[in-house]
């Protein structure tokens, strides 16, 4: 092997005690480092439920800056355990002006940077558009010792223009922190097709750019904040995985558990794979300009 | 069910003779039409060997006019069963110029159109470069009476770009004709990888497109025509399939025999799965205009 990155994955419960739920977080990236991690990775918005299951002002309070007080402490933890941390957060950008938002925090050069998540769902359980503003930093890359890092977030893992504008600069790895889970009643009729597409789009695009993929999705089921019947919650998926630049599942986390692993990645596989499918070489970009339309009308 | 349409997938070997393997096509075009086809794909070239195992100019007389001679043939045999076909030739433009090129024969209006293929490959024993100029129609959608047909071709299949331009063009199905296989020399160690990441990755165009994705390939040993060593040729997968908007394999041919199969689509799904997962609502149209970038370069 040559160029090797050992990521670290963090799948972790939530409970609505933000104190709590950031010392579990810095628990497991304890555990992670002990493992031999040297980036890894937390769940979207670790630490909180996910409030976004109603919609109510509030949680505008569960908010921060970023940088603020989380990243100072990752960051001091990064520090102490020579890791790339990589922590989503609910981003007070000004009263009334939020994001859903991903820092990196680097043992070595601290606070490095962040990317606001693009694509804001708004569906039955998952109003994120009431609390967050659509990111306006575009893609973003963060060029670390380990790799280069590309971060997304949850809904982006559907759009395939998401991981190829990231991967095209120059990610190696895809995070993509994420919360994401069946409502119960659905469970049986559509739940293992719902798991099956999720990750399959994420294989995919593992493939169509030739890079690894990193999903980390937190578990357990959180009941709904309004209480609308004892069904009414999520229970999340759990099932964070991380995907070689063939497509192939390299490990997966379980359905019902917390867990913590590490897999050691070899960089040199990007451009091995590449070179056996040059899909780069072959993109039309003289065609694409359309993909800046909502839709092409029958003219 | 609402408006459905049925689809039928003709996975076939090719021989070097043309002439019988439009007999075959013919016959198998009956088959699928007597199971109750309403729309027929054929796979990539499916007239001759897969003569992109190597270079020789000799093969350029294998290309004729599109429309022409095989269209002409193909839109009598729509016409007398009803269907529309979806065939796939080798199309000289002019002396000098050839394309790869899909012809749609609806058997009520005739010759509807044809695409060239927009993304030619070129590795070893697909040296398609060398035959195919790249298309220059764009991206194309057929409408017939039975659903709005998106038509691409075999390299097309890992550009998750090909795909959402036809989708958002309003195509119901997208069509693959294709001819992909292994290296005999590559099947142990790398065969169920490489048929994994193509299949994968036409799942999420139709997870990401909420659209349906049939993708016809060849199937058989063929030999390379320069004849260099006993193992020298391709092993065409099979493995025909028809996935759902919702990333579900409908069906799947077999990987080493000819098939025809019917598959009937329920073309309601399409809307249901998108008031699921309304991806098309969230895209950032205003944030992909690097799409047409052929790598973003640091600065």
């Amino acid at each position: 092997m040559g160029k090797t990155v050992k990521v670290g994955v963090v799948q972790m419960q939530c409970s609505d005690d933000p104190a709590e739920n950031l010392e579990n977080a810095v628990r497991k990236c304890r555990e992670a480092a002990a493992l031999g991690a040297q980036v890894i990775c937390l769940p979207e918005l670790f630490l909180s439920r996910y409030f976004c299951q109603t919609e109510d002002a509030e949680f505008f309070k569960l908010a921060e800056s970023v940088p603020g007080p989380t990243t100072e402490r990752m960051e001091a933890l990064a520090a102490e355990l020579g890791v790339v941390i990589i922590a989503s957060l609910f981003e007070e950008r000004a009263p009334g002006l939020y994001h859903n938002t991903t820092a990196v925090l680097d043992g070595k050069h601290g606070y490095v940077g962040k990317y606001r998540k693009m694509h804001i769902p708004d569906d039955p359980r998952y109003y994120e558009k009431y609390y967050f503003a659509p990111g306006d930093l575009g893609f973003k890359v963060f060029q670390t010792e380990h790799a280069n890092l590309g971060v997304l977030i949850c809904w982006d893992q559907w759009y395939p223009e998401a991981a190829r504008l990231t991967a095209l600069k120059g990610a190696d790895i895809l995070f993509y922190p994420t919360a994401i889970g069946w409502h119960p009643s659905e469970r049986e009729a559509y739940g293992a097709q719902q798991h099956g597409a999720w990750e399959v789009s994420q294989r995919a695009h593992a493939v169509a750019n030739g890079c690894f993929v990193v999903s980390v999705n937190r578990v357990g089921f959180e009941p709904a904040a309004d209480g609308q019947g004892a069904e009414e919650g999520i229970k999340f998926w759990g099932q964070s995985f991380v995907v070689g630049p063939d497509g192939a599942i390299v490990q997966r986390a379980s359905v019902d558990n917390e867990e913590v692993f590490v897999v050691t990645l070899n960089l040199e596989q990007i451009a091995e794979i590449r070179h056996g499918w040059p899909f780069f070489r072959d993109r039309r970009i003289d065609a694409y300009e359309n993909i800046t339309r909502r839709y092409i009308d029958a003219e």
